[in-house]
């Protein structure tokens, strides 16, 4: 059986979803690889909440990780851009490319079924408080069998946040984890994270300081020394690894031929 | 095997989707029928068209169809509000009901497949002109495959525009003919269109002149006499019939329990 890749192209500026699709539909029709594709929206959304008039708004945890405030009327602009233009998009470009795609978010047929967290701790001006409305969560489990189906009759899955909780809400749950759980559930061999940065840096935003490869056992100190949103990047590879994922590389999704040149080992290689 | 009944439900003001959704989750638990739900979303894009700034614009034919003008900015807004926003409220409904709902457009793995149309011709300011940019058409194809194995996998359709053209561009097709195609594809023996009128109507929008039955052999003059959007659902209609439909209702889709009064015989029953 072909080795499965999943690639998740980050949602920020910058990222280059012609090249990724045209990377990704070469390596389909060479035939080496199943490939699952999962997308974020983050910056297009900030956009449209702006133009909408319920700009966003982001929350810090006690611990320093920041997240989306996905009130409820987030959680519909949050469709509307990542299910609707962000993954539609994408379906598009790699059906003109003649990849027959299919986009789905982890609310349709429970593909990512999580657990909503019922309350979560933020700072605001220096005082903890805790959200209860917030409609975010993660991912427990993956419907692999429609995957499986997908991928076997020749679909290639473009899959989205939110996800569905256990109550049936959608809930909005983070991309790079998502993917991770996706890979592991796959058992696929590598996962591509693409964002709008050459790989990981020792010293954020310092380009020339990319780390080329981190073995496994030094994951838990680059967690640590890693910058906001790379540290849940860190995490989640360390996931993936300890889920049986060999091979999971971070790197640059702005320039041309982003899946090739990760592949060649381009960027930051866990392994 | 269970009869297939197609729902569409309309897209104009006044659908009660909480409604419809309750119908079809009662439906699907009771066993009774596999159930594929097609939806539009013309109102709710109309709103969103104007609050990003490039407001609505509908074009009429040479014979007096109203079609939405689709260039590549609508397009794109197009499929926020059908795919984004009003597809997964559906879905999200549905799986809070305990549904398994999936949502997918008629790009997504080339579930309807059609053909754009090279140019258009339009009146305007009573002259008639040709709009080459426009990107709508007609639905040829569907994959009945995809849609077959969702419902042998408890998995419930809840498909929407855009279809995609041969060549992989997304299209906005009309919702009802689509529906007709679906239904006649999954030989469903029923369809049921809801929308925000009782019927078809003798004297529109008089409610009182509903039009409870239409025999087959009357749906020529039924098509001729029918106002605006109607006239595409009774020619919608016409071609089920002909593709073995054998029950298409046009029934209220504002009200409470709008399925189990359709499928009480309650609004314009064509037999």
């Amino acid at each position: 059986m072909r080795e499965t890749l999943v690639i998740k192209a980050g949602g920020g500026e910058g990222i280059n979803l012609d090249a990724i699709c045209a990377d990704v539909a070469e390596l389909i029709k060479e035939g080496a690889w199943r490939v699952v594709l999962v997308h974020g929206g983050s910056a297009r959304l900030n956009e449209v909440s702006a133009a909408l008039g319920h700009p966003p708004n982001f929350l810090t945890s006690p611990s320093g990780h920041v997240s989306r405030r996905t009130d409820r009327k987030t959680l519909e602009l949050f469709e509307m851009v990542y299910c609707g233009s962000v993954n539609k998009g994408v379906v598009e470009r790699l059906q003109r490319l003649g990849i027959n795609a299919a986009g789905l978010s982890g609310l349709d047929a429970r593909l990512w079924q999580g657990t909503r967290k019922a309350a979560i701790r933020a700072v605001i001006e220096g005082r903890t408080v805790v959200v209860r409305d917030d409609y975010t969560g993660t991912v427990d489990r993956v419907n692999v069998e429609l995957l499986d189906h997908l991928l076997a009759t020749g679909i290639t899955p473009v899959l989205t946040p939110p996800a569905v909780s256990m109550e049936g809400e959608a809930i909005n749950v983070d991309a790079d984890r998502a993917a991770a759980m996706t890979a592991a559930a796959l058992r696929a061999s590598t996962i591509l994270y693409l964002t709008s940065a050459p790989g990981l840096l020792r010293n954020f935003p310092d380009e020339s300081t990319l780390i080329p490869r981190i073995p496994r056992a030094d994951i838990p100190r680059a967690a640590e020394s890693a910058q906001g949103r790379m540290k849940k990047k860190v995490l989640g590879a360390e996931e993936a690894m300890n889920a049986g994922v060999r091979r999971i590389i971070f790197a640059d999704g702005r320039i041309a031929t982003p899946i090739r040149n990760a592949l060649a080992g381009q960027g930051t290689v866990f392994e």
